[in-house]
């Protein structure tokens, strides 16, 4: 149990952030490392996947699911190492995905956790381009956005481990792809990197006319992630029978008060479906889209980029960076050592 | 051809309405009544429908059809009787319904033109519960609302020409449908007559107060025909996986300036699909409500009211009142007499 010392170390939620999250805002608990009863496994964690998401599970509302509880363990996707099994389908080594929390060791039951192939792919693909944020991507354009060859499709948060995926999936769908980001390093790496057509900076003011420059036909498929401005420029260009993808609204889940949205006079015109998901609605999606994606990024068909943060007590800065568009890719937390 | 002396009189649009549409902004031209060619049919008009969306066709935006010209005839349904057929599937007598605008006479080609039966219904539910507004509410609810059983369906402009048929409709599918309207006449008939469980009265104040009321488990699918505060309110209260039915936004249309709209936060986390319509987009639907509904409208099982306005000179008072509610039910102008 290396890097254990007998003990599990974990982030628990101390009080609801107000506005942007801070390091105080979680606490550090230690206690032994759990003991696994009949069909449990225990495992350590090695990358931890910090996601958007999370803003709102410690926010105190309901949405779609029940908000950390004040002291409890915060949630999060990990990859990690089976260190001891009395489910028969796992043996120590084994490297498995799960939902287990901000914490350096968990006891989960068996069905929880997904085994996966370590030397397939880098282990941090499994949080990021062929985990929740790919399948996100993955199950939103193939449900909702539909991308049809020679359409536009505008992807917002275009670097992010989400936007990133959508993009290269409506590029194999044959569509010409924008993408909204911040700053010329991600609108840089979004054009040479994923092949997109375009790649629009929000942050470098007249987004309205940039974006109709960027896409002289209008737009017909959106996947939307941040919200706010670019969700007000982009719907302006919608064209008849667009599809939106609503994945998410990053730009607001801060916010104290909501801002207004756009005036949706124009949907009726147009005919616009805009339409929210979650990926765990569909959660034959998962396999799915890791079966058909594992060849193309092993192959390097499927471009994808990480930040890393060192150390389970980074998570929380981890956080507040995702919320403000601090990370470049997807970003992840290395709780334990890759094994050898 | 009664009532004709051999002129034809029709409101051509003089100038494109700032706000409010006003009497002045049309004018009346008379001229020899037309001689139909070869294949066309000569018809007098009988009634004439107005409804909501022909403001968008004076407003010289372009949205899903061409605007109207300045000098040309204004566009409209409209019921009339043959008087003189080159098409053999036309005889004079015949009543028809068709596209024929603010018009006492035109000359269409016979394909533009629907053969209707005058003896089963009264005329006028051609251009309302049987007609244009009707299969607007149908095709609304078969191809995106999509009402079930036990479900909480809340309408819109609930005893218009459309929200009546789209509640009605609902109703017919076990779900439990509550009217907004304007005033405690309409909700009354709305209540009472269309025996929707509830009718909030969106001039009485505490909308938002008193659509939970009337919605105890929340709202799952929304029939959208006014906007503004009514579907900010609606908006706050849509239960998780909602439809919304974009059919139009009546509260904006005089509007010069578009009010911002509702923050979308709640679209991701509550999967709403908010999708917009045009009746046309699906012709097929017209005739399958018409011989769907013309027997629930003989035998009384689809409830139905008219405001008529007399005279083609009252046309644009008649859209006036429309735009700001002050019609009660389908709003129809006699431009002419029903055959004996």
């Amino acid at each position: 149990m290396s890097g254990s010392q007998g003990l599990r170390r974990s982030l628990v939620l101390r009080r609801r952030p107000a506005g942007e999250p801070r390091a105080d805002d979680f606490a550090l608990v230690e206690e032994p490392i759990p003991v696994p009863g009949e069909g449990e496994v225990l495992t350590r964690t090695i990358l931890l996947s910090i996601d958007p998401y999370m803003r709102g599970r410690i926010s105190g509302r309901v949405v779609y699911a029940e908000p950390v509880a004040i002291g409890g363990v915060m949630t999060g996707e990990t990859v990690g190492e089976v260190l001891a099994s009395n489910d028969p389908g796992f043996v120590p080594g084994d490297i498995v995905v799960g939902s287990r929390g901000w914490q350096t060791h968990s006891v989960s039951p068996g069905p929880a956790l997904t085994k996966v192939d370590r030397h397939a792919v880098p282990l941090g693909t499994y949080l990021g381009v062929l985990g929740m944020p790919g399948t996100t991507a993955y199950s939103g354009m193939k449900d909702i956005g539909q991308p049809q060859p020679g359409e536009t499709v505008v992807v917002s948060a275009a670097s992010g481990a989400v936007g990133s995926v959508a993009g290269q999936i409506a590029r194999r769908a044959g569509a010409r792809v924008v993408g909204v980001a911040g700053g010329p390093d991600k609108c840089l790496w979004v054009q040479e990197t994923l092949g997109f057509a375009d790649c629009v900076d929000h942050r470098s003011g007249n987004l309205r006319g940039a974006l109709q420059e960027a896409c002289p036909n209008g737009i017909d498929v959106y996947f939307e992630n941040v919200g706010g401005a670019v969700q007000e420029a982009v719907f302006g260009l919608l064209n008849a029978h667009a599809r939106v993808v609503m994945s998410g609204m990053i730009a607001q889940y801060n916010a104290t008060d909501l801002p207004p949205g756009p005036n949706l006079g124009f949907v009726v015109g147009k005919r616009v479906r805009i339409e929210g998901m979650i990926v765990t609605d569909k959660p034959e999606r998962f396999a799915e889209w890791r079966a058909l994606a594992t060849p193309w990024v092993r192959d390097g068909l499927l471009r994808h980029r990480e930040t890393v943060l060192d150390g389970l007590e980074s998570a929380p800065e981890a956080l507040r960076q995702v919320l403000r568009g601090g990370n470049f890719g997807k970003m992840l937390v290395r709780v334990g050592k890759e094994p050898a």
